[in-house]
Order: structure tokens, then C-alpha cells, then sequence
């Protein structure tokens, strides 16, 4: 039932990475596991380009979400949405009781600097939501540009979702300065879904020591004191295969070279887009066109779904629409192990089932 | 690194288990990911002994435990404590603002069917947890008798924590009326930590959708209409490798017979208590004892560290009393597929060791 999976997570993963999720067991409350949780954040402050605390979730991404904005918002959360995981993130407010107004780009827009200005400046928010990479449409905010304006309101905590960006693309999250920066194992990882890993700055940590009401399994104050105080544990059984995996894949990324793995994501994206443009349309505004997916606007009105049976004879896998895009666009992953060339095979693929 | 684990969880998973968590990914929308989540609903029903809706979640069991006192509870919740994890889902009530009282039985104490009628009579709550078996002092509550109570009280939602017992004895959950019975995955089941398991009655999904500001990554209500009507899929991406793991550990348990596999826990745990008595005490009164790990009280006055230490150098590793208890009583765990052979082969090494 396996297939080459093209979609936006989970994306494949390669045999020695799968072969460390079977790792005989350990004790979570021993040396080695609080080894192993040190060596994983070493790795993952060089991917970040930070110098703050790691954090490892057994949940997916939105599971840190709703902990940021849960854990950190004392006043209101600003929650700028450029798609189905920006209205999640407000979802996540509300569901929460956390005061929180949503402002949307529409969809295939980015989030720009003057929007987050204009609305910072009312002086109302003291938490801000990006998207980064936008999974339902294929935005990549000008994270460059909105987080100059951020620092312009130094009480504000930044929280950044790269749940599909981190690993795929440089992201200097201290540079940035980036308070909670969430990213999850299943996409530009290319570790199998279950874990989820953020960056917490002491500014977000003594944001959250003045919110009540914080839950349990996402309170990151308590996580953030667990790691501090109990030698890098967890206050509950973390996912040890995942952590075994990370560890060992972080090497592998890290051996591959960060400014490496960025450019090959960048040339997969370069490639697949010119693609799109010839045969398709590109849904995202060009100017912020992801560098680890890119939606395909269907203009040729083909069933995706057709298109996607067929590909699975070859073994192909590719996404359809999210939501209310599903047919109206499909979605390529190019992230993790994916080469130029696999995109290659599947693009000619497609040309010849589609015979364009 | 890897040592024989007697410790109550993470235990040691079987070579094929491992495999299983080594399976390449497929897509969590697609049709093969329902197959999945239906085919492990089915035998989790067998296990659990009930025809109501299994849901799975990816976490801790804690994270199951905050999100049915927080999505259930509509007046106030009874959390009934006989240790550490009984302390935690106060703790969990309270995170979330859910109004909760706690009533607690002194370590290695039971909870008692009359202090649960007497709390319930009063009509001031509408949910109660109960934890079948407290891994931090190795007591079983007489759960038949506690249910024969609740059930007095039809408007009261049942929460049964089942996480170090659920797979090691019997537990008839529809017979017992259980409306929220959770487990997880690294326990008496024989699997790696990182998934938590719920089966969830009408009754309780009834109660969730008169509560507000249920949160959303364990808000129960979104998972179950999720399974309802998206066709067997979550809300966020599940851990797959799980997933295939637990399909394929559920066959064996269900090969090995759940009447045998309860038998071959209830002897360890008589051989594990008849020693205890022999040359140590037992923790909890005996009549409450549980059958999946046991809690011996060190009256000998030994370094627990120390003898761990030396069971190291042999390849085996048991748990130290569990918080205050550190030092001054020690754990056992004979669960998942551990044999009365290798308890034996323990308890022997123990006894050379301290010469006792």
C-alpha cells in the first residue's frame, strides 16, 4: 500500500531513518533519555539558528499551537491567517477562551508588513501569530520584512508556525526574533508524524508565569521548567522512537549541509513552479510561492482525483485541494529527501496521464 | 543502552513490534489510514469489552485524561486519588479552570465504594474519575464494586483511567458502564510510548456538547465527529508508525487469548507478591494489589539507586518509589510480555545481590 508520496505530509521516509523508530526501549526517566533529549536540541538550535530552549511535544504541530497561544497570550492574541492553518490558530484561540481577533490575506496572499503594522500599533495585542508557510495554499509569508516590523513592539511574543518550512528553508529564528518557533517531524524532517518540536525565549517564559488557566499537556511554562529542572525530561512519556529517529536524522541533515539541503528544496521548487506556469496556473502570488510546496490552480479543470488513481498506478502520490480548494487546485510536495530528479519523473508523469 | 525493562512502562516491545514501527508512511487522508484506525477500533473493542467508539490520540494517556474532565465535565468534577496519577487529573481539572473537588485515599489505600456513594449522594457532580490501577503505589481499586455504585447516579459521566492495567486483566468496560475508559500504548499493551487510546460513550459525547471552551487538540467532542464523519481520520496528522504498530500487536494479543494473557499477568503478580512478602513488604494492602506491576515497601532499608545500579551491570532495570516514595519503596512492573521465566530470573538476581 506504500506509495511516493508528493503530499505535503507525511512525506516518505527513508529506510534508516524508519529503521530507528524500531529502537529497543529505554527508561524516560534515565540518563539516556535526558542524552538523548540534550543531543536533539544541540541539533536542532544549528536547523533553527537559535541559542534557546528546545522543546519537544509527543502531539502533531497543532498541539504546540494551541500551547503557544494558550500558554503565552496575557492580553489578546493578533492572528494573522493566510489559510486553513491561520484559521486553526484562531480556532485554537477561541476554543481556549483567549481573547483574539483573526486578520486574514486572502487565500493565495500573504500576510504583509503593513497589515501587522497598522494592527500592532493599536497597542491592543501582546501575541502575534504567523503562518510561514501556508500548507493549503503554498504562501510563504516575507518572514524578513514582518518580523522587522515586529521588533518594533518589543512586549509583543512572536510565535511562527514553520510546521512545513523548518528543515526546508533557512529560518534565523533568533535573527527573526522569533519567541516560539513550531515545526513538526512529518514534513521537510522526512521523520514519520507523532512529535512536534518548538524554540521558547525567556520572553515568551515569563509571558506565560503571568497566564492562569495554561492546561496540562501544553502548558509551556511547565514543559520549559521539566526540561530545566528534572535534568531535560518530560512531566509525561515522551515519544522515545521518535526522539531515536530525530536524533539520528538531524545528523543526516546536518551531514548533507544546511545551505545545501535549502538550495536543492529551492531548485525542486524553481522547477515544479515553472511547471505549473506552462502547463497550469500558480494559485500563490509568484513573489511568495513556497520553497517546499507549490498549489497548482486547475485551470485545465481535470478531475484531480482521476489524476491521482492514475498516478497511483505508477505509485505516485500527489495531493489534492485543501478544503474548499480540493479540485479547484492540487498540491505537490517537494520537501525532506525529495530529489529534483523524483520531481522530474513525477512531472513527466503527469504530462503524459494528462497528455499536455 | 538497551536493558530488560521492569519498569511500569516504557516496557520492552518484541522485535516484530519494533518492525511494525518501521513502516513506510502513506497519506492520514486516505482510504488506507481509515482501514487502519477501523481495524484497530474493532480489536480495541475486544480488548476493552465494549461496542462503543474507540478513539486514538497522539500523546500520553495523559493527554486523554485532560481532555475528558475537560470536555465532560458541565457542573463539577469528584476525582478520586490514591496516588500520583490520581493527583494529576485534579491537577488537570484545575489547569483548565474545570470546577473539581478531590478526594484522596491514603498512598497504598484504595478508593472505597462507600466514599464514592457518599460523595455522589450530595448531587454536586456530573463526572467522576476513577484510576483502576495506580502506577505510582501498585494498587488495583475494586473497580466491580465502584461501578455498581456509580451506576446508582445515571447522570454522573464514568472516567476509568486504565492506562497501566487495560491488556494485563480483565476490564468489561460496557459491563462496568465506563463512559471514558483510557489507556496508552507503552504499558500492558507492549508497545512504545506516544499513543493514547479512549473508548467514549453517547452519554459522554452528549455532556461534551453542553460544555463550552473545550480546547482543541483533546477536545473529545472534535475527535469524535471527526472519526463520525470524516470517515475514521483525525483532526490533526495521527502517528502512523503507532498506528501500524498497535494493528499488529492487538493480532497477537487477541492469538494469545486475553483470557490467557490475563492469567499469565495474575501469576507474575502472585509470584512477584509472595517474594515481596518473603523478604520485603508490600507496598499497598494486599487486597488491592495490583496485577500488572507491584510496590514493595523497603523495610531492609536498602539503596534502591545502588541496587539498580548492580542490576545494570546484569542487563535489568526496575523502577525507584515513585516521587516522596523514592528510596523508600521500589517497583516492579509484570506486564506486556514479560514472563513468570523472567521474574523469576530477576527476583533470583535481586536476591544474590543484596544476599538476601
Amino acid at each position: 500500500m506504500h506509495k511516493k508520496l508528493f503530499i505535503p505530509g507525511p512525506v516518505n521516509v527513508s529506510e534508516d531513518v524508519l529503521q530507528k523508530m524500531a529502537t529497543p526501549m529505554i527508561g524516560h526517566r534515565t540518563k539516556a533519555a535526558s542524552i538523548l533529549q540534550k543531543n536533539i536540541s544541540e541539533k536542532m538550535m544549528q536547523l533553527m539558528y537559535t541559542k534557546k530552549q528546545i522543546m519537544l511535544s509527543t502531539s502533531s504541530g497543532s498541539g504546540l499551537m494551541e500551547g503557544a497561544v494558550r500558554s503565552c497570550t496575557r492580553k489578546k492574541a493578533a492572528i494573522f491567517s493566510i489559510g486553513a492553518f491561520g484559521d486553526r490558530w484562531y480556532k485554537m484561540a477561541i476554543s481556549n477562551n483567549v481573547p483574539a481577533d483573526k486578520f486574514s490575506s486572502g487565500w493565495g496572499k500573504p500576510t504583509t508588513p503593513n497589515m501587522v503594522d497598522e494592527v500592532l500599533s493599536t497597542g491592543k495585542y501582546d501575541l502575534i501569530t504567523i503562518t510561514h508557510n501556508e500548507t493549503s495554499t503554498g504562501v510563504m509569508n516575507p518572514i524578513e520584512e514582518i518580523s522587522e516590523v515586529i521588533k518594533k513592539y518589543p512586549e509583543v511574543i512572536f510565535c511562527l508556525d514553520t510546521v512545513s518550512s523548518m528543515g526546508g528553508t533557512k529560518i534565523e529564528v533568533d535573527k527573526l526574533g522569533v519567541d516560539i518557533c513550531i515545526t513538526s517531524t512529518q514534513k521537510c524532517l522526512g521523520l514519520p508524524p507523532g512529535m512536534a518540536i518548538c524554540s521558547i525565549s525567556e520572553k515568551a517564559i515569563k509571558s506565560a508565569k503571568k497566564v492562569e488557566n495554561r492546561g496540562f499537556y501544553f502548558d509551556l511554562l511547565e514543559m520549559y521548567k521539566y526540561i530545566q529542572n528534572k535534568d531535560h525530561q518530560y512531566p509525561s512519556t515522551p515519544s522515545l522512537s521518535h526522539m531515536f529517529a530525530l536524533d539520528y536524522k538531524l545528523d543526516k541533515i546536518l551531514e548533507e549541509g544546511l545551505e545545501n539541503r535549502f538550495k536543492r528544496h529551492l531548485e525542486m521548487a524553481k522547477y515544479v513552479r515553472s511547471w505549473a506556469k506552462e502547463k497550469f496556473e500558480l494559485f500563490a502570488d509568484e513573489k511568495y510561492a513556497s520553497n517546499t510546496l507549490t498549489t497548482v490552480k486547475n485551470i485545465r479543470n481535470i478531475s484531480v482525483s482521476d489524476l491521482n488513481n492514475k498516478l497511483a498506478k505508477h505509485g505516485y502520490m500527489i495531493s489534492n485541494g485543501y478544503g474548499d480548494l480540493k479540485e479547484k487546485t492540487f498540491r505537490i510536495a517537494h520537501m525532506a529527501d525529495t530529489t529534483l530528479d523524483q520531481i522530474k519523473e513525477l512531472l513527466s508523469l503527469i504530462d503524459k496521464i494528462l497528455n499536455i
